[in-house]
């Protein structure tokens, strides 16, 4: 990553720390009941294992709060509360070993209820988000200035500036939209105004696909423009689909250690082989893989080894069938059947170890 | 969209303006033989009803460069001829009526060859593009910079200067790689040194999803910035899936005209109804409809309808069951059935025109 990174102040969840030159953080939000204490335990552990850092759990009621306290104990991951509407479940929550809380100044209501919070977070040393929302913003701004993200910011600003003159600078400031272009326009200022650590992320971003590319094209951008400490990419669906996907921006930039990646080419009228159902039988059979091989899927043996020289393994269907293997651009041999030979180097390379860890994927590759 | 864009020099391929502030073109490539006309020809109508723009041909031999003059007479699009190694078939693709020829520098051959190229494009007037990729870089500037942002640059400029020391400026140029971060870096390189129009894509991005992520995360951080003119989202399988991705990105960042657009929460324990399962059976129902409406699916009746309140038409769970309709954030109506009332409303706002030209998504409907 070669753009400067913006250094924020830190602040520390639970030992995960947000901000101030540490790695980009990771987060996703449980969508089982709170009050479901196995159920959101299990997708806690779901989500570890896939890659996220930090989880965030809906606090909606005083029940939820107590279960908070519960699936604290039960998970290896510092706990964040999603808090609407009512002060006194964000007292709850931090009662029941919240390690960090998420306020919507939207609508939270008056300060001096805030400031209660502010109080009880101070003592146990729980940062808050400060967490605007384009859809939830005060009535007051709302009118004054639409939604926009001059309202974005203003909402955000007027709520840390008022939690600082308490003493209170342990904050992450968030101002999310629907719109890409108002998301990435708050962050902006918000990175030049203040110095805190910024979480990002759109709102009702939508279905995996079209969602997960809104979600690229907005925190994707900040990122590369240096801004952003922890992101949470929203889709509607299972939580575990925001994880891979924040991955996949984060580690495309550099800024989560590299995982197994497929590269394959669109295809033209000079492909050769069945380029898809290839890539995609690897993807199947290898994505859950922890490792960091690079593996190439290429038309046409002319273009194939050379434009994807970069890949540990790779195959270039030939022009009388069959495939040219190749390792770093050189090719090592040709083969008539090309998913079998790609598989077996693959499960070489990834060596013996990862191959019994692995054995979950057997069942996918059956299929087969 | 706020940023300012990059005001590139202007080229002009068959009527299409590309660069000097005119709409983004959004292309593809098709992935039929050349030389099957008929399957070419469709997929390329096939292209252009989807919201394509321009569309670029592999032309990798003489018999391809014929079926080109064909393909060009049966479609109502100008064509890109993309021509790798032999310059000899750039030549025979202008003689075929190409709009624009795309030339890879690193594997074209001596500048001898591609003066040739030149005045046979000047004498007709057919752009080119420099397209370098970092996959196939001449191997005097691989062996010297290795694969990076620097290699593309120098690969891109090299050329450039040539062709203009011939008096040719009719460029576009595009510098990719696999990598986003090289491929905004020498985008953004390419976007100060030079005032030609800017191509923008990464080469061998993959599959689906992944690869539309990566490809978002790099595109949509140049075009925020106000760099590139024109953009092809290149992914392995059928082309189709390169326009709506391209589409959704263009559409984020305000570049091309909105489409129907289905916002969903991501579901919490706050929820109340299956989002989900709404949002995608709607996205189904309606994906392939024209039309501007922005329909949202939200999970609670507390924050949903606010949340949403720039939805045309929305729907918010209710914790008694069924759900609440709404209009621009107002309340219009409760109903136990969310689908079909949804669905009855969406049709109503489309309207009678839109549903007799969407007949097609009858079919799609009598699955639920």
């Amino acid at each position: 990553m070669s753009s400067i990174r913006r250094i924020s102040r830190q602040v520390d969840v639970g030992g995960i720390k947000i901000g101030g030159g540490a790695p980009l953080i990771l987060q996703s939000m449980t969508n089982t009941r709170t009050t479901d204490i196995p159920a959101t335990a299990a997708q806690i552990n779901r989500l570890l294992q896939a890659g996220c850092d930090l989880v965030r759990i809906a606090v909606p009621d005083e029940a939820s709060a107590s279960a908070f306290g519960e699936i604290r104990k039960l998970v290896k991951v510092p706990l964040i509360a999603d808090i609407h509407f009512d002060y006194r479940l964000a007292l709850l929550a931090i009662e029941n070993g919240a390690d960090k809380v998420r306020l919507n100044p939207g609508n939270i209501g008056s300060f001096d209820r805030v400031k209660k919070v502010l109080e009880a977070a101070a003592k146990r040393k729980v940062p808050i988000r400060i967490g605007v929302n384009a859809g939830s913003l005060e009535k007051k701004l709302l009118y004054e200035k639409g939604v926009s993200a001059q309202a974005l910011l203003e909402s955000a600003l007027n709520i840390a500036y008022k939690m600082e003159k308490e003493g209170f600078y342990d904050l992450v400031i968030a101002g999310k939209a629907s719109s890409v272009m108002q998301t990435i326009e708050v962050n902006r200022v918000l990175a030049k105004e203040t110095d805190y650590p910024l979480h990002l992320g759109l709102t009702e971003a939508g279905l995996p696909g079209a969602g997960s590319i809104k979600s690229a094209a907005a925190v994707g951008t900040l990122l590369a423009e240096g801004i952003g400490d922890t992101i949470r990419i929203s889709l509607t669906g299972d939580p575990l689909q925001e994880i891979r996907d924040g991955l996949v921006i984060l580690r495309a930039l550099g800024l989560k250690p590299p995982g197994l990646e497929i590269i394959s080419c669109p295809t033209c009228a000079r492909t050769n082989g069945d380029v898809e159902t290839l890539a995609r039988r690897l993807h199947s059979e290898f994505e859950s893989i922890d490792s960091t091989l690079k593996i190439a899927v290429m038309g046409c043996e002319v273009n194939g080894p050379g434009e994807a020289r970069e890949a540990d393994i790779g195959i270039a269907f030939a022009k009388k069938g069959g495939g040219l293997i190749f390792r770093k651009g050189e090719i090592i041999g040709k083969t008539k059947d090309a998913y079998k030979t790609m598989a077996e180097e693959i499960w070489g390379l990834i060596g013996e170890k990862s191959k019994v860890e692995s054995q979950m994927s057997e069942e996918r590759k059956s299929r087969f």
